[in-house]
């Protein structure tokens, strides 16, 4: 109910409880078959657990109940999936393993799921706005810096800007799913249990382990070495930023006096049947609001002390999840925004007009200064942006009004469209790389 | 499955999606009753809204999902009550208010009903902490600096201490408590819509609005001057810390090298069956780290521009929420914790001489410093204090060896039992407060 | 360089390391004088020690090195302080206090001075504020939601409303600088070591050394109690906030297309001599931005652990500081942005033609609808706000054609400077408050 | 003052304000050159702008000051390096440039400069902790998990653990690093005034900038495409993190009760002599404690408004010099913590000893369950540390004491210095890594 951003999308889904239960089976059913593999569990029992790993066997609500006393769900899991694969095989659930194996690896695996569902809604976005840059390239507009038209520049180019983000995002992204470890390593990290239970490769133990995952593996266990969750983090705030910088921009050029782009659908209100709120932009805009502080506290977890830290580590969970939500939610919102964003390029074009012709001052300036000297090209513009101010009279009129001015194309140089810059090769530039 | 700290505290429920959609329904009941009073409505139909106001009967995923079109709960639900109280009330269900008033106000409910349980559960830490430092009032313990023995202190004291920053954020959340506002402004906080179904008083209105839900009434509607989000933020922030200060405590004190304090059930360990971790102050200290992030998010927001913002408000609804579940299950800890605590004061006391008795240096100084001057007696301990180091000897015995020391009772100086100072004292002062 | 935004405030100096260096002289004295006025110290020591606490006889630069081996700058201040008041007095610098006593006490009297510089430029703002609220209690302008026109609302209310947030900023740091206490405790906070000096009324002590700093005396030491802190983090993370709703709304209100208002004095451009930007609002709004990142700090140090942390209490000084002149300097921004805000009635008035009178569209269902009935009523101003849009013509006008609304009085419905509702009431309630 | 973890760090002085101002001075000159290899202007100009960037030849203090007008102190020192190279070559300064053009290149510059000095740091960093791994490749230790010890491992894994951070650490500053981009567009990013001043290959103007600067070739403007913001942002709240991981393991292990490992030359107290704190890793502790905070503005500044934001931009300068700075600190604090280390290998083979053989119980499951069957041995063991603990007694002797065990090699599967696992291969393989 308090989260419209991430309602029904896919990371929903992806990082419900039950998938990371799921999750949670998953693991223990590869450690079992990655034994097995190492002649250290009977493929038979390999079978049983993986067969009995399904999550709706189980109850949720107790679990979590239950994770109280130990601090993780890991422990009553463990004793339900016990029981569920019978005696004879239950000694080979969870052997030699650490809470915490399970624990990480699962959070790995729902992040590398999730990532993949955000890679394809950063893919719908990085199409849409591709075709919108592409397809404004030359569409001219007002730059702004601190509020205030500065200069001319293009649609394209702000579109163009936006995928370079989202790709940005993506690549980040790609790297750390591609880099998210398995964790094994038992009571401390030594793998000492396993070589008790009679393995003679156990350092080879974990890359089995994270094969049968789709996992990386591990060079050495990292219970508290997170480098895996901090990298997650700092991807993960980079694409809420980056979808952010579109949704702010979208905000203001939505304004009802800008009213430069419009949402495909905006959002209805309560109390006004008539207006069209920018609602995706608005959600993504808050997402980037809060990812930050998700960040702020997975960097924090890093310094975990001991071979597993009292609290650091408990306070992961939630924000990662979190984190992939908000951004999947962010991600989601991001594609339906772009696919469905209408610009309206003759609104732009007027407000170029909205400083009397002020807004080309800087090429005036770079166009009288060979004529009248660079410091009366000044005083001489100085003045008449004032006038133009005051009496509500385009630059261009003035101009023409100015003897001293008499050597200049009045026409071209006070055409803010002329005055695009690179605008359209910078556009092309940026459109190149994929 | 991944918050043991919340799984099943009374605060978990008092903010379930449920919750939040009856504190929503009891907004709209609220708002048709305060408009009846004021002759704006008919009592029949403030009867028939609040009759319809039951979450029981409504779609929670459905709503959440139509959510998503105009960014809130709120649009959806109305059109649900509307039809649900029928063609002849219809009109009066959200008659003249603005999706935020109902928003703002439910999560004014929300949070009210959640600080009255963190209260009981602060209470009980509180009660629990109290008898602790009375019972402990004079059990000596190593007092620790940067990690080091530094001088004695009592027990007493540090859980006298511990409670009175439960006292602190006790304070805090009362304070804010009763000042939670309901929110009542429509579209753009002027009203308007009431005096155009015709109030005479509109003013007024707010109030009696607030009295039907037992909340504050507001000076004036407080759309974009979120000061009682960001007072909530502050409370909670600084109730988390305050529980976090004892959590670490115990955190350190139950290290197996230290071993002074034990929660009274320690959690398991899925590999070692002999483990007792001090789980209840992880999951506390989890919470410590996690609070401050949700703070700043939302103290972020209150820089909400217009008459409602795209982004600010959206970003406040799940961090104040997270953040009265998390110090709502670390509230609930911490009375387990408290009432459950075993302090282990012959441990204490034997810490006291780990140091050789260097513990009392800071007093053998005192003590010296008249009989040989200051310098002397300084040069004396620092040669002392490095062979009670390195012949791993008590300061004491080392002393009566000591001709120049002749003149001091090193029974009395070298007992670190009667070196704690006014920590009976400060701890007697400190339990007057209630 | 980097921080336009408080260079040469009055809380830069005020928290500049001058400053701080005499805070601690300035504590260390007060220390002296306390112990002479309960007898542990001759009179002559106090006035001795008293006289050598003057920041510009030591080597700041020196002492911040020597800082690093102890990891705090007392300990080597306490040995050049000594050493400054010669032989005979240097035995009373200091005596029975912990660094951490003077640390703290120095930061509180640090925080205590800067609030009251911040105070004074609140009180500034919330003049100039009052005045604007009053002058333009009836100047109607577009409210505006999620980016949109919503109804009218006024700049009185919106500027009484800064105003509120304002006074609600300043009462919220009045009450943490009455509460800011000393810190005296000793090594371990028992204050053993003024009974090893003799002291008879140990307990006593702190509020004689508070007496003399003009601070609070405390209740027990606070050296792991850190409620001083975080109530400072949450008032000046506050105040940041509070004063960043102005900042936002007059960035919005000052963009080129709306120039609703403008700063008195905006700050050129490097490259384009005609712009006048909203600098004091930049400054601001990026204070807002920062602030709560600090606060979240902050609140996170109050799980310190033992008797001093190893840790979480150095990770408070720089935070703190830099958060005083944060606020110190929007705190001084905001007065010359309030006191210079020019604000552009008629372009308020023009704006809330810009809707073609779909702005007023909500009383207009409140006067259709009795005549109507709600549903016809909803429906024709559907039907007739497309229209209005499609054909860029004014509801009014189109009103008027329309024969079901021969009833109702066009003129009067359709004027948005007549549909304010209680903006006036609730400005003038809100300047009541002060 | 208030800053011993950085004072005098060679960070401090990479970014302390004239170095910044030599910064700012570096990307005037760079331009003027690169737009003479260009054509645009002349050498003559290049050499003067040049010969004059040099910060001790301006004001700093005033040059704060008169960047407050603007909002950023390029404006004013735009001026006054036109004065410094006379009236010829002035107008060839800052020509066809934006402020943000030179403060952004200035803050990389800044940036790429200090992380040089960052990485020498975590390589003597590095290089410590190798040779500790390697010198403690099988020393044993208690492994520690929830504060508790769980089973053996060896300081030699918890080191080469410690460098895995470091370099990985080091990798990504690194990666950053490379990529750090010049920046330059002109006042809204389309390179329009240098094309106005007769460039004829604009877009290629920026790579010939950025390489007369030592920093990589932006692919567009980036004034609102803050990916190396970010990036930086990340790589050094990762850094953080991974220092605090080795301050908190040696604050733990320094404990009084612990005293495993002592910094090399531990910080004194002022007021006991005999202290040896670990001053060191507290200050790296503090810097992981506040990073995240600075990170979390940094990615919040993602979301920047049109083509200059008015606050994001701002909100970034300070936070991202406090993180260089507080960055640097902790390295350097890192490598002389990591060269001074002292390994108290008694002490550890001593702790292994603390729970009468607990500490393997692991191992005894695993030995005794092939003989009793499992439940049977889980419940002997149960029995046996209950005895243990009470009796404190060591388990080998009830073990001996046991027939049932009677068939398993005591003084084997109880010495903890044998269930040390793979700990020795995992350190060999984390140490191959460079």
């Amino acid at each position: 109910m308090l989260a419209p951003g991430r309602a029904g999308c896919p990371a929903e889904s992806a990082t419900g409880d039950r998938a990371f239960l799921q999750a949670l089976l998953d693991a223990e059913a590869a450690l079992t078959r990655a034994q097995a593999s190492h002649g250290l569990a009977p493929e038979a029992a390999a079978r049983a657990v993986t067969a009995a790993a399904d999550q709706a066997r189980f109850d949720l609500q107790a679990l979590a109940l239950r994770a109280r006393d130990g601090g993780n769900p890991v422990i009553p899991l463990v004793a339900d999936l016990t029981a569920a694969v019978g005696r004879e095989w239950g000694p080979y659930v969870h052997r030699g393993a650490t809470s915490q194996d399970i624990m990480d690896t699962a959070v790995m695996l729902m992040a590398a799921r999730t990532l993949s569902l955000i890679d394809a809604d950063l893919g719908r976005a990085e199409q849409a706005l591709r075709s919108l840059a592409a397809a404004h390239r030359d569409t001219p507009m007002p730059g702004r810096t601190l509020t205030q038209h500065a200069v001319p520049t293009t649609f394209g180019l702000k579109a163009a800007g936006w995928r370079s983000l989202v790709l940005d995002a993506r690549d980040r992204l790609r790297t750390v799913r591609s880099s998210l470890p398995a964790q094994l390593g038992g009571a401390a990290g030594t793998l000492a249990a396993f070589i008790a239970f009679g393995a003679e490769r156990a350092t080879t133990l974990p890359a089995t382990y994270a094969r049968e995952l789709g996992l990386a593996a591990p060079e050495i266990p990292w219970h508290t070495l997170r480098t895996p969750v901090a990298d997650l983090a700092g991807a993960l705030a980079f694409t809420a930023g980056a979808l952010g910088k579109t949704a702010v921009d979208v905000l203001t050029l939505s304004r009802t006096e800008i009213a430069e782009v419009s949402e495909g659908a905006g959002g209805g209100s309560s109390a006004m049947p008539h207006k069209a709120n920018p609602v995706r932009a608005t959600l993504i805009a808050a997402a980037a609001r809060r990812a930050p502080g998700f960040a702020g506290t997975l960097y924090l977890s890093m310094a975990a002390e001991d071979e597993r830290p009292a609290g650091a580590w408990h306070a992961e969970w939630e924000p990662l999840r979190d984190l992939l939500r908000l951004v999947g939610g962010a991600a989601r919102d991001a594609a339906e925004l772009a696919e469905g964003l209408r610009v309206h390029a003759d609104a732009m074009r007027e407000h170029l007009d909205l400083t009397q012709g002020l807004i080309v001052s800087e090429r005036l300036s770079a166009a009288l200064a060979p004529i009248l000297g660079r410091a009366r090209a000044r005083s001489l513009l100085t003045e008449l942006a004032a006038r133009a101010h005051r009496e509500r009279r385009p630059l261009a009129a003035l101009l023409r009004e100015a003897p001293e001015a008499a050597g200049i194309d009045v026409d071209d140089v006070t055409d803010p469209t002329r005055y695009t810059g690179s605008a359209g090769a910078l556009t092309d530039r940026a459109l190149e790389r994929s």
